[in-house]
């Protein structure tokens, strides 16, 4: 299995403008950053699309110079001979609409006042981040998909892929994602909102030419990481492990176990690379997440879904647990739909996706070898 | 079974001054509320001690006044012909050291500077906790206990009663304990004691002649909340309800849905009723909650346990989940201890101690039956 090699992020912008959006407002115009690996053929029709989660970019494997340490977000599934095989397929990764590494978001300089959206940016949803991958794969010679992949909000994506462009792809797999957000997650994600609005430099959004929210945004992706762990994969790695030198740290209120420095690291990691007003908005979308609300309930959008649906769940996922992807399966064969569930055995909670590679080739290489002609 | 009817807090000030704690510092003097049901015998060998949670006092059961329309925290198991039965036995519930309803915390009057400790409060423990407790049963004239019986918080009392008094009870009741705490709970606390320090009221903790922090402990018990329940819990309660009237208000980035107006109401319900300082140095009390710590390691602890004890866990939590429950009888078997485990079933996560109140009566009645001649 080699890798992609040095990759370059993309940026395309649809002529349609205004951008419409499924709240009703418009954005003026809009930019979606994407990348590629391996090569269309020439009907069109090897592509795959990868959908990245919360705070994930468009960079999905290969790296950017030849110097880059770290490469892309899903490097051991997207390569030659790898269950994303680039011998085979044409990979699409792109950033999401609302986020802030090169689609438009609240970041982005409003066209029509010269300054950056802020809040003034309109809700998003799910679906509109779908809507523009559609007109990306349009631009990029795409007919026909492999298949949709990703997890947790990739794996909504995915979802809505399905039931609203049921006849462009042959199959579709999402990963530790649900039908619709469940009111722990919600109740969750609105704490790591709050904090980033409590946050004196938050400033109702307007911090563009200001320090930003660096501490609320710190707590908020604290928050979350606790949520994509498991209490065994915490206690595995920290235990009660203590960062001070003697008893008289022990009793000092503001020394840390290293279970607290480890989260404030991660915290303050965050900050550098992601926008908190894109937290905001990416967290609300995720909330909205429902494939039902177009239709009045669920049951009506999944019997739209055409293609064969591989469900795959972390065991320890306490954040999107594996009745939720079961769910999924279960539905879609209640209606007749043709779905499969499989679990990544893993004690690392939701982030088992992004952790659990050598089980997720074999899973996801397993299924699009039924599936796919290539 | 009836009720105690009504029932007064009261408060003891022991004479030893200063009073020495186990971080190696003292207080100048120190109060404790507390409340008793039921009568002590000549023998003072009834008597049962109640420990709480970390937002929980001294009121665990009757009511203050006549038109107090809600009773003490654990009402539905203390009174007549309950399992905590108050014809039997003289119960005791008091406020911890470090809380803010009555005992010594951080909102007391430092007698040496005529000002509120606030930050100045040396950071306590639970051991620190039941020193305090026994102080105030030998100044009741309890000479033997029962048993000592308490959930969370109150559990972790528990069992540094066991460890440091071994033979001043005849049992002990844990609930919804750990032998320590693990990192993941570590964590999520430290996340809410970073909520409160963020809300720039907190003031580095000096706001009491000012606002105090009320958004800031306010998202703490949000994120504390969520934690004490399940998510079938919050789905069962909740599901996707939305507070909007119409499809504009779904789209509106503010509108919530009532998962969401719950927590926020619940936050704002604890800031009338508890100190954001208390919360900080009780949270950072349960952090430093290890049977083990004096002694370096958790076995020398369990060994010192002399009376049967029942471990309970609630199905559903996933804060302190049964395992860890089970881990402490397990762990004490081995060792020759007597020690038992019993389950509250209930969708109720964490809390399901403070719901589950039939489970819980016949569970703990069994157990007292048992284990003593009253």
């Amino acid at each position: 299995m080699g890798s992609i090699g040095i990759v370059k992020t993309e940026y395309y912008s649809p002529d349609q403008k205004p951008w419409p959006l499924e709240c009703g407002k418009v954005l003026p115009e809009i930019t979606i950053a994407y990348e590629t690996y391996g090569s269309l053929n020439s009907a069109g029709d090897n592509a795959i699309l990868v959908c990245h989660a919360l705070t994930g970019d468009a960079h999905a494997a290969g790296v950017h110079t030849e110097s880059d340490r770290v490469p892309g977000w899903w490097e051991p599934l997207i390569g030659p001979g790898k269950a994303l095989d680039t011998d085979k397929f044409f990979v699409v990764s792109s950033n999401v609409l609302g986020s802030c590494n090169g689609t438009t978001g609240p970041a982005s300089i409003n066209p029509e006042t010269g300054r950056p959206y802020a809040m003034s940016f309109p809700l998003i949803t799910i679906r509109d981040m779908v809507h523009l991958q559609k007109a990306l794969l349009d631009y990029l010679g795409v007919k026909h998909l492999v298949t949709v992949i990703g997890g947790s909000m990739g794996g909504m994506q995915v979802l809505e892929w399905a039931v609203h462009y049921p006849d462009f792809m042959s199959s579709v797999i999402p990963i530790a994602a649900c039908i619709r957000l469940s009111a722990q997650t919600i109740a969750f994600n609105q704490t790591q909102r709050e904090a980033i609005m409590l946050d004196p430099d938050w400033q109702e959004g307007d911090y563009y030419d200001k320090k930003p929210p660096e501490t609320g945004l710190s707590l908020a992706r604290m928050i979350g990481i606790i949520t994509y762990k498991s209490i065994h994969a915490w206690d595995d790695k920290f235990a009660r492990t203590f960062s001070g030198i003697n008893k008289e740290d022990y009793y000092d209120f503001h020394q840390r176990f290293e279970v607290e420095n480890y989260l404030r690291y991660q915290g303050q990691k965050l900050v550098k690379r992601f926008d908190a007003n894109s937290y905001l908005y990416l967290t609300k979308a995720m909330d909205l997440h429902d494939i039902g609300f177009p239709f009045g309930d669920y049951h009506t959008a999944l019997k739209k879904i055409r293609v064969p649906l591989l469900s795959v769940g972390v065991s320890s996922d306490f954040l999107y647990p594996p009745y939720q992807q079961k769910q999924i399966v279960k539905e879609l064969l209640e209606i007749g739909g043709q779905a499969t569930y499989q679990e990544i055995i893993s004690p690392f909670g939701h982030d088992g996706f992004l952790i659990e590679f050598q089980q997720q080739n074999q899973i996801v290489g397993d299924f699009l070898a039924q599936v796919t002609k290539y």
